[in-house]
Protein backbone atom coordinates (compact mmCIF):
# COMPACT_ATOMS: atom_id res chain seq x y z
CA UNK A 1 0.00 0.00 0.00
CA UNK A 2 1.43 3.34 -1.09
CA UNK A 3 0.83 6.80 0.70
CA UNK A 4 -0.21 8.88 -1.87
CA UNK A 5 -1.07 11.89 0.24
CA UNK A 6 -1.64 12.60 4.27
CA UNK A 7 -2.61 16.39 5.51
CA UNK A 8 -4.04 16.75 9.22
CA UNK A 9 -7.36 17.90 9.24
CA UNK A 10 -9.33 18.26 12.36
CA UNK A 11 -7.17 17.09 14.78
CA UNK A 12 -6.72 13.59 12.43
CA UNK A 13 -5.29 12.44 9.81
CA UNK A 14 -6.66 12.85 6.26
CA UNK A 15 -5.15 10.40 3.61
CA UNK A 16 -5.12 8.51 0.47
CA UNK A 17 -3.52 5.34 -0.30
CA UNK A 18 -3.22 3.36 -3.75
CA UNK A 19 -3.21 -0.77 -3.51
CA UNK A 20 -2.64 -3.16 -6.34
CA UNK A 21 -6.16 -4.52 -6.47
CA UNK A 22 -6.12 -8.36 -6.90
CA UNK A 23 -9.92 -8.00 -7.59
CA UNK A 24 -10.15 -5.26 -9.68
CA UNK A 25 -6.21 -6.19 -11.53
CA UNK A 26 -5.89 -2.66 -11.34
CA UNK A 27 -3.97 0.17 -8.76
CA UNK A 28 -7.04 1.30 -6.93
CA UNK A 29 -7.40 4.31 -4.42
CA UNK A 30 -9.25 4.96 -1.80
CA UNK A 31 -9.12 7.78 0.95
CA UNK A 32 -8.89 7.27 4.38
CA UNK A 33 -9.79 9.87 7.85
CA UNK A 34 -8.54 8.68 11.24
CA UNK A 35 -9.51 11.28 13.67
CA UNK A 36 -6.70 11.40 16.68
CA UNK A 37 -6.90 8.78 18.83
CA UNK A 38 -4.78 6.84 22.15
CA UNK A 39 -2.03 4.50 20.44
CA UNK A 40 -3.38 0.80 20.19
CA UNK A 41 -7.11 2.17 20.14
CA UNK A 42 -9.39 0.71 18.00
CA UNK A 43 -12.52 3.58 16.15
CA UNK A 44 -15.61 2.38 14.74
CA UNK A 45 -15.62 2.69 10.72
CA UNK A 46 -18.14 4.46 8.51
CA UNK A 47 -17.95 3.24 4.90
CA UNK A 48 -18.76 5.97 2.15
CA UNK A 49 -19.66 4.59 -1.51
CA UNK A 50 -19.75 7.14 -4.17
CA UNK A 51 -22.48 7.84 -7.13
CA UNK A 52 -21.75 7.80 -10.68
CA UNK A 53 -18.47 9.44 -11.99
CA UNK A 54 -16.63 10.04 -8.62
CA UNK A 55 -13.46 9.13 -7.36
CA UNK A 56 -12.64 8.67 -3.76
CA UNK A 57 -11.41 12.02 -4.21
CA UNK A 58 -15.08 14.07 -4.56
CA UNK A 59 -16.42 13.26 -0.72
CA UNK A 60 -13.17 13.38 0.38
CA UNK A 61 -12.77 17.16 -0.90
CA UNK A 62 -16.31 18.02 -0.92
CA UNK A 63 -17.83 15.74 1.41
CA UNK A 64 -17.91 17.87 4.87
CA UNK A 65 -17.86 14.84 7.08
CA UNK A 66 -14.32 15.54 8.88
CA UNK A 67 -15.73 17.33 11.83
CA UNK A 68 -18.30 15.46 12.64
CA UNK A 69 -15.93 12.17 12.15
CA UNK A 70 -13.66 14.04 14.90
CA UNK A 71 -16.06 14.54 17.38
CA UNK A 72 -17.69 11.55 17.20
CA UNK A 73 -14.54 9.60 16.46
CA UNK A 74 -15.03 7.84 13.77
CA UNK A 75 -13.16 6.56 10.67
CA UNK A 76 -14.29 7.43 7.46
CA UNK A 77 -13.33 5.55 4.41
CA UNK A 78 -13.93 6.11 0.52
CA UNK A 79 -13.17 3.96 -2.42
CA UNK A 80 -12.93 4.66 -6.13
CA UNK A 81 -16.24 3.89 -8.08
CA UNK A 82 -14.94 1.10 -10.42
CA UNK A 83 -10.96 0.41 -11.83
CA UNK A 84 -9.91 2.83 -14.10
CA UNK A 85 -6.92 2.81 -16.66
CA UNK A 86 -6.09 2.78 -20.23
CA UNK A 87 -6.09 -1.38 -19.75
CA UNK A 88 -9.75 -1.09 -18.30
CA UNK A 89 -12.41 -1.63 -20.60
CA UNK A 90 -14.91 1.74 -20.76
CA UNK A 91 -17.79 3.16 -22.34
CA UNK A 92 -16.31 6.95 -22.75
CA UNK A 93 -19.54 8.01 -24.10
CA UNK A 94 -21.86 6.89 -20.99
CA UNK A 95 -21.38 8.59 -17.44
CA UNK A 96 -23.86 6.22 -16.42
CA UNK A 97 -21.68 3.00 -17.17
CA UNK A 98 -17.99 1.61 -17.30
CA UNK A 99 -15.16 3.66 -15.24
CA UNK A 100 -16.91 5.90 -12.39
CA UNK A 101 -19.85 3.40 -12.49
CA UNK A 102 -18.92 -0.05 -11.21
CA UNK A 103 -22.44 0.21 -9.50
CA UNK A 104 -20.74 -2.65 -6.81
CA UNK A 105 -21.37 -5.73 -8.60
CA UNK A 106 -18.69 -8.22 -10.22
CA UNK A 107 -19.84 -8.47 -13.26
CA UNK A 108 -20.51 -11.67 -15.21
CA UNK A 109 -20.30 -10.48 -18.44
CA UNK A 110 -17.29 -9.85 -21.19
CA UNK A 111 -15.69 -7.65 -21.41
CA UNK A 112 -16.34 -6.41 -17.60
CA UNK A 113 -16.13 -9.49 -15.74
CA UNK A 114 -12.01 -9.19 -15.43
CA UNK A 115 -12.01 -6.18 -13.84
CA UNK A 116 -15.10 -5.06 -12.91
CA UNK A 117 -15.54 -6.51 -9.17
CA UNK A 118 -16.71 -3.62 -7.01
CA UNK A 119 -18.30 -6.22 -5.10
CA UNK A 120 -15.33 -8.69 -3.87
CA UNK A 121 -13.66 -4.88 -3.46
CA UNK A 122 -15.54 -2.95 -1.23
CA UNK A 123 -16.82 -6.37 0.84
CA UNK A 124 -13.83 -7.61 1.21
CA UNK A 125 -10.22 -6.82 -0.31
CA UNK A 126 -10.71 -3.11 0.94
CA UNK A 127 -11.91 -4.42 4.15
CA UNK A 128 -8.84 -6.77 4.72
CA UNK A 129 -6.43 -4.06 4.09
CA UNK A 130 -8.35 -1.67 5.81
CA UNK A 131 -8.16 -3.74 9.45
CA UNK A 132 -4.39 -4.57 9.10
CA UNK A 133 -3.86 -1.20 8.22
CA UNK A 134 -5.85 1.19 10.04
CA UNK A 135 -6.74 1.34 13.49
CA UNK A 136 -10.38 0.20 12.97
CA UNK A 137 -12.62 -1.66 15.08
CA UNK A 138 -14.16 -4.40 12.56
CA UNK A 139 -17.27 -5.21 15.33
CA UNK A 140 -17.95 -1.79 14.95
CA UNK A 141 -19.13 -0.94 11.21
CA UNK A 142 -21.43 1.52 9.58
CA UNK A 143 -22.15 1.99 5.67
CA UNK A 144 -23.50 4.97 3.80
CA UNK A 145 -23.76 6.23 -0.17
CA UNK A 146 -24.93 8.37 -2.41
CA UNK A 147 -27.08 7.59 -5.67
CA UNK A 148 -25.30 4.52 -7.16
CA UNK A 149 -23.18 4.81 -3.77
CA UNK A 150 -26.61 4.60 -1.73
CA UNK A 151 -27.61 1.70 -3.73
CA UNK A 152 -23.99 0.27 -3.27
CA UNK A 153 -24.67 1.11 1.08
CA UNK A 154 -28.04 -0.44 1.17
CA UNK A 155 -27.20 -3.79 -1.10
CA UNK A 156 -24.12 -4.41 0.78
CA UNK A 157 -25.75 -3.34 4.20
CA UNK A 158 -28.51 -5.83 3.44
CA UNK A 159 -26.33 -8.41 2.71
CA UNK A 160 -24.06 -8.01 5.61
CA UNK A 161 -26.77 -7.82 8.17
CA UNK A 162 -23.93 -8.82 10.90
CA UNK A 163 -21.41 -6.92 10.16
CA UNK A 164 -23.16 -3.33 9.98
CA UNK A 165 -24.34 -1.79 12.79
CA UNK A 166 -25.31 1.01 10.80
CA UNK A 167 -26.83 1.63 7.31
CA UNK A 168 -27.95 5.09 5.86
CA UNK A 169 -28.27 6.95 2.24
CA UNK A 170 -28.63 10.29 0.64
CA UNK A 171 -30.78 9.82 -2.40
CA UNK A 172 -30.09 6.28 -3.35
CA UNK A 173 -30.90 4.50 -6.37
CA UNK A 174 -33.16 1.89 -4.21
CA UNK A 175 -34.71 -0.19 -7.25
CA UNK A 176 -31.71 -0.87 -10.01
CA UNK A 177 -34.13 -3.15 -12.21
CA UNK A 178 -36.61 -0.92 -11.85
CA UNK A 179 -34.72 2.12 -13.43
CA UNK A 180 -32.48 2.64 -16.80
CA UNK A 181 -29.51 3.45 -14.92
CA UNK A 182 -29.66 0.15 -12.87
CA UNK A 183 -31.25 -1.61 -16.02
CA UNK A 184 -28.47 -0.47 -18.15
CA UNK A 185 -25.13 -1.06 -15.91
CA UNK A 186 -27.24 -4.72 -14.27
CA UNK A 187 -28.05 -5.59 -17.81
CA UNK A 188 -24.44 -5.50 -19.28
CA UNK A 189 -22.81 -6.17 -16.58
CA UNK A 190 -24.45 -9.01 -15.08
CA UNK A 191 -26.05 -10.28 -18.27
CA UNK A 192 -29.74 -9.71 -19.41
CA UNK A 193 -31.91 -12.34 -16.94
CA UNK A 194 -33.22 -9.89 -14.58
CA UNK A 195 -33.16 -12.64 -11.56
CA UNK A 196 -28.94 -12.13 -11.56
CA UNK A 197 -29.96 -8.55 -10.51
CA UNK A 198 -31.70 -9.29 -7.85
CA UNK A 199 -29.17 -9.37 -5.37
CA UNK A 200 -27.70 -6.32 -6.38
CA UNK A 201 -31.29 -4.61 -6.11
CA UNK A 202 -32.25 -3.25 -2.21
CA UNK A 203 -36.19 -3.71 -2.85
CA UNK A 204 -35.71 -6.88 -4.48
CA UNK A 205 -33.44 -8.05 -1.90
CA UNK A 206 -36.06 -7.08 1.12
CA UNK A 207 -38.28 -8.72 -1.27
CA UNK A 208 -36.75 -12.01 -1.04
CA UNK A 209 -36.12 -11.78 3.09
CA UNK A 210 -32.93 -9.55 3.67
CA UNK A 211 -33.52 -7.87 6.90
CA UNK A 212 -32.20 -4.92 8.74
CA UNK A 213 -32.90 -3.50 12.15
CA UNK A 214 -33.62 0.38 10.54
CA UNK A 215 -32.80 2.49 7.78
CA UNK A 216 -32.15 5.91 7.45
CA UNK A 217 -32.51 7.63 3.70
CA UNK A 218 -32.39 11.02 3.04
CA UNK A 219 -33.92 12.70 -0.49
CA UNK A 220 -34.66 16.11 -1.86
CA UNK A 221 -37.12 16.83 -3.34
CA UNK A 222 -35.58 18.74 -6.10
CA UNK A 223 -33.40 16.34 -7.01
CA UNK A 224 -33.68 15.81 -11.40
CA UNK A 225 -33.17 12.14 -10.46
CA UNK A 226 -35.86 11.39 -8.31
CA UNK A 227 -38.98 9.76 -10.33
CA UNK A 228 -36.94 7.99 -13.06
CA UNK A 229 -34.01 6.60 -11.45
CA UNK A 230 -34.47 6.94 -7.54
CA UNK A 231 -38.12 6.26 -6.66
CA UNK A 232 -37.74 5.91 -3.14
CA UNK A 233 -41.14 4.92 -2.91
CA UNK A 234 -40.32 1.48 -4.14
CA UNK A 235 -38.07 1.26 -0.90
CA UNK A 236 -40.69 2.99 1.43
CA UNK A 237 -43.12 0.08 0.18
CA UNK A 238 -41.14 -3.12 0.45
CA UNK A 239 -39.31 -1.82 3.76
CA UNK A 240 -43.36 -1.47 5.13
CA UNK A 241 -44.00 -4.68 3.71
CA UNK A 242 -41.41 -6.65 5.34
CA UNK A 243 -41.50 -4.20 8.34
CA UNK A 244 -38.58 -2.41 8.34
CA UNK A 245 -38.03 0.57 9.95
CA UNK A 246 -37.35 3.53 7.42
CA UNK A 247 -37.07 7.01 8.05
CA UNK A 248 -37.27 8.21 5.09
CA UNK A 249 -37.13 12.23 4.55
CA UNK A 250 -38.16 14.35 1.67
CA UNK A 251 -35.93 17.65 1.95
CA UNK A 252 -37.39 20.61 0.42
CA UNK A 253 -35.82 22.18 -2.27
CA UNK A 254 -32.58 19.93 -2.05
CA UNK A 255 -31.39 18.71 -4.97
CA UNK A 256 -28.67 15.55 -6.60
CA UNK A 257 -25.04 17.11 -5.87
CA UNK A 258 -23.35 17.58 -2.77
CA UNK A 259 -24.85 20.62 -1.12
CA UNK A 260 -27.59 18.72 -0.38
CA UNK A 261 -25.48 15.21 0.96
CA UNK A 262 -23.29 18.25 3.01
CA UNK A 263 -26.02 19.86 4.66
CA UNK A 264 -27.09 16.40 6.39
CA UNK A 265 -23.59 14.26 6.81
CA UNK A 266 -23.59 15.94 10.20
CA UNK A 267 -26.57 14.27 11.11
CA UNK A 268 -26.37 10.79 9.28
CA UNK A 269 -22.36 10.59 10.94
CA UNK A 270 -24.13 11.36 13.92
CA UNK A 271 -26.80 8.67 13.46
CA UNK A 272 -24.07 6.79 12.86
CA UNK A 273 -21.85 7.11 15.67
CA UNK A 274 -24.91 6.59 18.40
CA UNK A 275 -25.43 2.83 17.19
CA UNK A 276 -21.64 1.93 16.38
CA UNK A 277 -20.43 3.39 20.52
CA UNK B 1 -25.51 39.67 -13.38
CA UNK B 2 -26.12 36.07 -14.59
CA UNK B 3 -27.16 33.55 -12.37
CA UNK B 4 -24.63 30.43 -13.27
CA UNK B 5 -26.06 28.44 -10.78
CA UNK B 6 -28.03 27.71 -7.55
CA UNK B 7 -28.50 25.05 -5.23
CA UNK B 8 -30.03 24.78 -1.19
CA UNK B 9 -27.40 24.12 0.89
CA UNK B 10 -27.36 24.04 5.09
CA UNK B 11 -31.19 25.94 4.51
CA UNK B 12 -29.83 28.61 2.54
CA UNK B 13 -28.81 29.09 -1.10
CA UNK B 14 -25.02 29.12 -2.47
CA UNK B 15 -25.14 30.43 -6.21
CA UNK B 16 -22.78 31.44 -8.36
CA UNK B 17 -22.96 34.58 -10.37
CA UNK B 18 -21.28 36.03 -13.64
CA UNK B 19 -21.47 39.55 -14.73
CA UNK B 20 -18.90 42.08 -17.19
CA UNK B 21 -16.58 43.80 -14.77
CA UNK B 22 -15.91 47.47 -15.68
CA UNK B 23 -12.86 47.11 -13.68
CA UNK B 24 -11.05 44.05 -15.37
CA UNK B 25 -12.62 44.51 -18.25
CA UNK B 26 -13.59 40.31 -18.28
CA UNK B 27 -16.51 38.77 -17.55
CA UNK B 28 -16.07 38.16 -13.67
CA UNK B 29 -17.50 34.91 -11.30
CA UNK B 30 -18.26 34.92 -7.88
CA UNK B 31 -20.52 32.84 -5.03
CA UNK B 32 -22.32 33.77 -2.71
CA UNK B 33 -23.76 32.02 0.04
CA UNK B 34 -27.06 33.35 1.94
CA UNK B 35 -28.35 31.73 4.89
CA UNK B 36 -32.37 31.51 5.27
CA UNK B 37 -33.56 34.62 6.49
CA UNK B 38 -36.71 36.68 6.79
CA UNK B 39 -38.50 38.82 3.74
CA UNK B 40 -36.95 42.36 3.95
CA UNK B 41 -33.89 41.54 6.57
CA UNK B 42 -30.22 42.02 6.05
CA UNK B 43 -27.46 40.04 6.92
CA UNK B 44 -23.95 40.64 7.42
CA UNK B 45 -21.57 39.66 5.41
CA UNK B 46 -17.68 38.24 5.55
CA UNK B 47 -15.85 38.41 2.40
CA UNK B 48 -13.83 35.62 1.06
CA UNK B 49 -10.26 36.10 -0.92
CA UNK B 50 -8.67 33.33 -2.18
CA UNK B 51 -5.30 32.31 -2.64
CA UNK B 52 -2.89 31.56 -5.62
CA UNK B 53 -4.34 29.42 -8.31
CA UNK B 54 -7.84 29.94 -6.87
CA UNK B 55 -10.73 30.87 -8.32
CA UNK B 56 -14.30 31.48 -6.51
CA UNK B 57 -14.80 27.40 -6.89
CA UNK B 58 -12.13 26.29 -4.44
CA UNK B 59 -13.31 27.70 -1.06
CA UNK B 60 -17.27 26.76 -2.62
CA UNK B 61 -15.96 23.35 -3.36
CA UNK B 62 -13.78 22.66 -0.23
CA UNK B 63 -14.22 25.42 2.35
CA UNK B 64 -17.03 23.99 4.65
CA UNK B 65 -18.48 27.21 5.53
CA UNK B 66 -21.97 26.99 4.81
CA UNK B 67 -22.78 25.15 8.34
CA UNK B 68 -21.28 27.90 10.31
CA UNK B 69 -22.72 30.58 8.22
CA UNK B 70 -25.94 29.55 8.34
CA UNK B 71 -25.36 29.09 12.59
CA UNK B 72 -24.27 32.41 12.73
CA UNK B 73 -26.36 33.64 9.93
CA UNK B 74 -23.43 35.59 7.67
CA UNK B 75 -23.50 35.97 3.58
CA UNK B 76 -20.34 34.67 2.69
CA UNK B 77 -18.80 35.99 -0.73
CA UNK B 78 -16.02 34.08 -2.93
CA UNK B 79 -14.42 37.09 -5.47
CA UNK B 80 -12.30 35.23 -8.53
CA UNK B 81 -8.29 35.81 -7.68
CA UNK B 82 -7.75 37.81 -10.93
CA UNK B 83 -9.10 38.36 -14.49
CA UNK B 84 -9.36 35.69 -16.49
CA UNK B 85 -9.64 34.63 -20.39
CA UNK B 86 -7.50 34.54 -23.49
CA UNK B 87 -7.74 38.46 -24.05
CA UNK B 88 -6.42 38.60 -20.18
CA UNK B 89 -2.51 38.83 -20.42
CA UNK B 90 -0.88 36.17 -18.72
CA UNK B 91 2.70 33.93 -17.43
CA UNK B 92 1.07 30.47 -18.20
CA UNK B 93 4.44 29.22 -16.92
CA UNK B 94 3.87 30.77 -13.36
CA UNK B 95 1.53 29.82 -10.45
CA UNK B 96 2.32 32.73 -9.11
CA UNK B 97 1.68 35.32 -11.35
CA UNK B 98 -0.67 36.56 -14.14
CA UNK B 99 -4.07 34.88 -14.16
CA UNK B 100 -5.13 32.86 -10.43
CA UNK B 101 -2.85 35.52 -8.79
CA UNK B 102 -4.03 39.26 -8.97
CA UNK B 103 -2.72 39.92 -5.57
CA UNK B 104 -5.08 42.43 -4.82
CA UNK B 105 -3.79 45.44 -6.31
CA UNK B 106 -4.45 47.65 -9.38
CA UNK B 107 -1.82 46.64 -11.99
CA UNK B 108 0.28 50.11 -13.06
CA UNK B 109 2.66 48.43 -15.34
CA UNK B 110 1.92 47.21 -19.00
CA UNK B 111 0.78 44.78 -19.83
CA UNK B 112 -1.04 44.27 -16.63
CA UNK B 113 -2.66 47.44 -16.20
CA UNK B 114 -5.83 47.35 -18.58
CA UNK B 115 -6.88 44.26 -16.29
CA UNK B 116 -5.28 43.47 -13.11
CA UNK B 117 -7.51 45.84 -11.25
CA UNK B 118 -8.87 43.54 -8.44
CA UNK B 119 -8.04 46.01 -6.01
CA UNK B 120 -11.18 48.23 -7.37
CA UNK B 121 -12.54 45.09 -7.92
CA UNK B 122 -12.99 43.94 -4.79
CA UNK B 123 -13.31 47.02 -2.53
CA UNK B 124 -15.32 48.74 -5.05
CA UNK B 125 -17.17 47.20 -8.01
CA UNK B 126 -18.45 44.14 -6.49
CA UNK B 127 -19.36 45.58 -3.37
CA UNK B 128 -21.44 47.58 -5.08
CA UNK B 129 -23.21 44.58 -7.18
CA UNK B 130 -23.14 42.99 -3.91
CA UNK B 131 -25.54 45.51 -2.13
CA UNK B 132 -27.67 46.27 -4.83
CA UNK B 133 -28.56 42.66 -5.24
CA UNK B 134 -28.33 40.59 -2.38
CA UNK B 135 -29.57 41.26 1.26
CA UNK B 136 -26.47 41.91 2.87
CA UNK B 137 -26.03 44.69 5.47
CA UNK B 138 -23.01 47.23 4.33
CA UNK B 139 -22.72 48.28 7.98
CA UNK B 140 -21.60 45.38 9.13
CA UNK B 141 -19.11 43.85 6.83
CA UNK B 142 -15.97 41.09 8.09
CA UNK B 143 -12.73 40.12 5.39
CA UNK B 144 -10.75 37.17 5.57
CA UNK B 145 -8.50 35.17 3.43
CA UNK B 146 -5.89 32.48 3.00
CA UNK B 147 -2.41 32.91 2.19
CA UNK B 148 -2.21 35.17 -0.78
CA UNK B 149 -6.11 35.91 0.35
CA UNK B 150 -4.77 35.98 3.27
CA UNK B 151 -2.49 39.03 2.09
CA UNK B 152 -5.63 40.88 0.08
CA UNK B 153 -8.01 40.81 3.48
CA UNK B 154 -5.02 41.91 5.74
CA UNK B 155 -4.34 45.03 3.42
CA UNK B 156 -8.11 45.75 2.70
CA UNK B 157 -8.89 45.60 5.86
CA UNK B 158 -6.15 47.57 7.10
CA UNK B 159 -7.25 50.13 4.71
CA UNK B 160 -10.49 50.17 5.47
CA UNK B 161 -11.23 50.04 9.06
CA UNK B 162 -14.46 51.81 9.09
CA UNK B 163 -15.97 49.33 6.28
CA UNK B 164 -14.85 45.62 8.21
CA UNK B 165 -15.45 45.60 12.00
CA UNK B 166 -13.57 42.01 12.06
CA UNK B 167 -10.34 40.90 10.01
CA UNK B 168 -8.80 37.56 9.95
CA UNK B 169 -6.51 35.29 8.24
CA UNK B 170 -5.22 31.92 7.21
CA UNK B 171 -1.61 31.48 6.51
CA UNK B 172 -1.32 34.44 4.78
CA UNK B 173 1.47 36.29 3.00
CA UNK B 174 2.03 39.33 5.71
CA UNK B 175 4.68 41.41 4.11
CA UNK B 176 5.01 40.72 0.15
CA UNK B 177 7.90 43.04 0.07
CA UNK B 178 9.98 40.96 2.08
CA UNK B 179 9.50 38.00 0.12
CA UNK B 180 9.91 36.08 -3.49
CA UNK B 181 6.13 35.78 -4.12
CA UNK B 182 5.24 38.88 -3.48
CA UNK B 183 8.52 41.12 -5.25
CA UNK B 184 7.53 39.22 -8.41
CA UNK B 185 4.07 39.81 -8.04
CA UNK B 186 4.24 43.57 -7.19
CA UNK B 187 7.10 44.29 -8.79
CA UNK B 188 5.91 43.26 -12.03
CA UNK B 189 2.02 44.77 -11.08
CA UNK B 190 3.12 47.96 -9.29
CA UNK B 191 7.06 48.58 -10.78
CA UNK B 192 10.51 48.55 -9.04
CA UNK B 193 10.25 50.86 -6.48
CA UNK B 194 9.19 49.27 -3.50
CA UNK B 195 7.53 52.56 -2.05
CA UNK B 196 4.52 52.08 -4.40
CA UNK B 197 3.91 48.04 -2.81
CA UNK B 198 3.76 49.53 0.81
CA UNK B 199 -0.07 50.16 0.17
CA UNK B 200 -0.25 46.22 -0.56
CA UNK B 201 1.97 45.68 2.57
CA UNK B 202 0.09 44.48 5.66
CA UNK B 203 3.24 45.28 7.79
CA UNK B 204 4.20 47.93 5.70
CA UNK B 205 0.52 49.36 6.25
CA UNK B 206 1.01 48.86 9.75
CA UNK B 207 5.08 50.43 10.13
CA UNK B 208 3.01 53.58 7.98
CA UNK B 209 0.27 53.85 10.20
CA UNK B 210 -2.48 52.02 9.61
CA UNK B 211 -4.63 50.52 12.47
CA UNK B 212 -7.25 47.85 13.49
CA UNK B 213 -8.90 47.05 16.79
CA UNK B 214 -7.56 43.44 16.49
CA UNK B 215 -6.81 40.46 14.26
CA UNK B 216 -7.00 36.79 14.40
CA UNK B 217 -4.35 34.76 12.23
CA UNK B 218 -4.21 31.10 12.06
CA UNK B 219 -1.19 29.20 10.79
CA UNK B 220 -0.05 25.48 10.15
CA UNK B 221 3.83 24.83 11.41
CA UNK B 222 3.90 22.32 8.90
CA UNK B 223 2.94 24.69 6.25
CA UNK B 224 6.16 24.41 3.47
CA UNK B 225 5.54 28.35 2.91
CA UNK B 226 5.65 29.30 6.16
CA UNK B 227 9.60 30.54 6.24
CA UNK B 228 9.97 31.92 3.23
CA UNK B 229 7.11 33.58 1.75
CA UNK B 230 4.37 33.67 4.95
CA UNK B 231 6.28 34.78 7.85
CA UNK B 232 4.33 35.46 10.14
CA UNK B 233 6.67 36.89 12.81
CA UNK B 234 6.82 39.90 10.52
CA UNK B 235 3.36 40.68 11.28
CA UNK B 236 3.67 39.55 15.30
CA UNK B 237 6.43 42.45 15.50
CA UNK B 238 4.65 45.04 13.40
CA UNK B 239 1.53 44.61 15.97
CA UNK B 240 3.60 44.41 18.78
CA UNK B 241 5.30 47.76 17.91
CA UNK B 242 1.81 49.40 16.76
CA UNK B 243 -0.48 48.02 20.05
CA UNK B 244 -2.38 46.26 17.30
CA UNK B 245 -3.88 42.97 19.67
CA UNK B 246 -3.16 39.91 17.17
CA UNK B 247 -4.23 36.89 18.37
CA UNK B 248 -1.49 34.76 15.83
CA UNK B 249 -1.46 30.98 16.77
CA UNK B 250 0.43 28.29 15.57
CA UNK B 251 -1.11 25.14 14.24
CA UNK B 252 1.24 21.68 14.97
CA UNK B 253 1.22 19.72 12.34
CA UNK B 254 -0.88 21.56 9.95
CA UNK B 255 -0.29 22.36 6.20
CA UNK B 256 -0.91 25.38 3.62
CA UNK B 257 -4.03 23.24 2.17
CA UNK B 258 -7.66 23.57 2.76
CA UNK B 259 -7.28 20.53 5.38
CA UNK B 260 -5.90 23.22 7.20
CA UNK B 261 -8.46 26.05 6.29
CA UNK B 262 -11.65 24.12 7.16
CA UNK B 263 -10.22 22.40 10.31
CA UNK B 264 -10.39 26.74 12.06
CA UNK B 265 -13.11 27.88 9.60
CA UNK B 266 -16.04 27.39 11.36
CA UNK B 267 -13.77 28.73 14.40
CA UNK B 268 -13.17 31.98 12.25
CA UNK B 269 -16.43 32.52 11.28
CA UNK B 270 -17.67 32.50 14.86
CA UNK B 271 -15.25 34.86 15.77
CA UNK B 272 -16.84 37.20 13.09
CA UNK B 273 -20.21 36.41 13.62
CA UNK B 274 -19.53 38.16 17.25
CA UNK B 275 -17.90 41.17 16.36
CA UNK B 276 -20.82 41.50 13.23
CA UNK B 277 -23.80 41.11 15.38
Amino acid sequence: MEIVSTNKAHGGLQGVYRHASAETSTDMTFSVFVPEHEPGEKLPVVWWLSGLTCTHANVTEKGEYRAACAQHRLIFVAPDTSPRGESVPDDPEAYDFGQGAGFYVDATQDPWAANYRMWSYVTRELPELLFAHFPADPTRQGIMGHSMGGHGALTVGLRHPDRFKSVSAFAPIVAPSQVPWGQKALGNYLGPDPAAWRAHDAVALIEDGARLPELLVDQGDKDVFLEKELRPELLEKACAAAGIPLALTLRPGYDHSYYFVTTFMADHLAWHAERLR
